[in-house]
């Protein structure tokens, strides 16, 4: 399948971080050197991430220290877009999200919350913390949810485990509220790499394993999407009737190459 | 409100537990009084419940020391339910309930689960115990969720807390998969009640604080539904939408002279 596999020419590149660059703290075999080619070529690029267990300054250092030629604003997380979103609308977030990423909030008034945001918490995902912010949801007379994405799983070493997709889902419906989605796929995350990048969607193309959320929410905002192999990918992704992949690649080096061809 | 209020006259009474005869570990405030005179007249009653916090005899035992006059065979939970469901299609279930419950499962297979019971298991939600239950599901070829009801949350002493729905809707997003519903308000849970007690739909009423389960349940299957201002109530409940409840009332007190006053 690969060999004719081709993309339209592009001038930048989005990638996704974990299960393309890394699989938990993992660099994944040949990524590294894969992202020192891309950045050789002279091609702009961003990293788009939901990831919500780090900062952005803790997600570049993890990322250099397993030898990724990466700086902080190379990295789109969603934390500081929603609080900008935050203190742009005057909110007061009830925070449950995972405890590395509180610094993000450490400027954000968060006094008789008035609304909720929920990132990947993880472990913290606990009953006691998910009740409290689901008594937040219920108190406020039109209450507001913002989830840092909406993931549905991710591969963590060996296992898939859930991602806060799954625990927006279970505010919403218990609370009965529609969570406003900070991150992957929402065509606004996507635009801030674009802009940060000055390229049009079309000439832009994202690298994820993220079938959904990575390739289809990059399609949606007109933008070339490349399925790869690793992290959460599953053989049923490939047969999807949701979402057909520009492209499918066995990793990040496949995807290079094949980005770096269809530009020749 | 209460004084043009009438229901058809009827032969039989449905009562939920929680949030109609008890909040929590204490009897509601002339329940146990209004339970005694609903007996008296000689109606048959069944408790159709949705707890899954105890067995069977653990809830009878629970409402005796309260004060109310049951045995367990007046009560109808959804364990002996999906147990029964379990054995005759020979599935063989991982459990996500609360420890308390774990013995009505003492005589069904558990080696090599190919499907999912979840009921309310309370602070055993844990992110370790949920992801557990969504790997067995993402393992299976066609993987069956099993709920214990879908409850969105219910009330324990002051707060309300999330139910069962909310983790089973959880897991349906990241697997993909769509909850089997054992308990209200599934016909089929209703219509067990019913047979037991050999009475038509129409001839019966419903009692309880969940507006969608409860009420919206029992008119599904053609039952009256009873709406009481105790338990989970909240005051959005009387102008919902969605169900109308043939008869709202304060609590289970007014709801008993309500069915006697109809049925003279």
């Amino acid at each position: 399948m690969n060999s004719v596999q081709c993309l339209r020419p592009v001038e930048a590149a989005l990638l996704d971080i974990s299960g393309v660059l890394k699989n938990g703290k993992q660099a994944i075999p040949g990524s590294v050197e894969a992202f020192r080619k891309l950045r050789a070529s002279g091609m702009p690029i961003k990293l788009v991430t939901n990831e919500t267990q780090a900062t952005r300054g803790a997600i570049a250092s993890i990322l250099m220290s397993m030898g990724f030629d990466v700086q902080e604003n190379d990295i789109i997380p969603p934390c500081p877009a929603v609080v900008r979103l935050l203190k742009d609308e005057g909110l007061r977030p009830h925070l449950l999200v995972h405890p590395n990423v509180l610094p993000e909030f450490s400027e954000v008034d968060q006094h008789s919350p008035n609304c909720v945001v929920v990132g990947d918490a993880a472990e913290n995902f606990t009953y006691e913390h998910l009740n409290n912010a689901f008594q937040v949801l219920l108190a406020g007379e039109k209450p507001r949810l913002f989830s840092l994405g909406r993931g549905k799983y991710y591969r963590e070493d060996n296992d898939l485990v859930l991602d806060v997709g799954a625990f927006a889902t279970a505010l919403e419906y218990a609370a009965d509220v529609k969570a406003e989605i900070i991150g992957k796929p929402e065509k606004e995350f996507f635009a801030t790499a674009l802009m940060e990048l000055k390229v049009n969607p079309e000439d832009a193309v994202m690298v994820g394993d993220d079938l959904l959320h990575d390739v289809g929410g990059a399609q949606n905002s007109g933008i070339q999407g490349v399925l790869v192999r690793t992290g959460k990918f599953r053989k049923t992704d490939e047969t999807s009737a949701v979402v057909k992949p520009d492209a499918i690649v066995n990793d990040l080096a496949e995807a290079v190459d094949l980005i770096l061809k269809s530009n020749r």
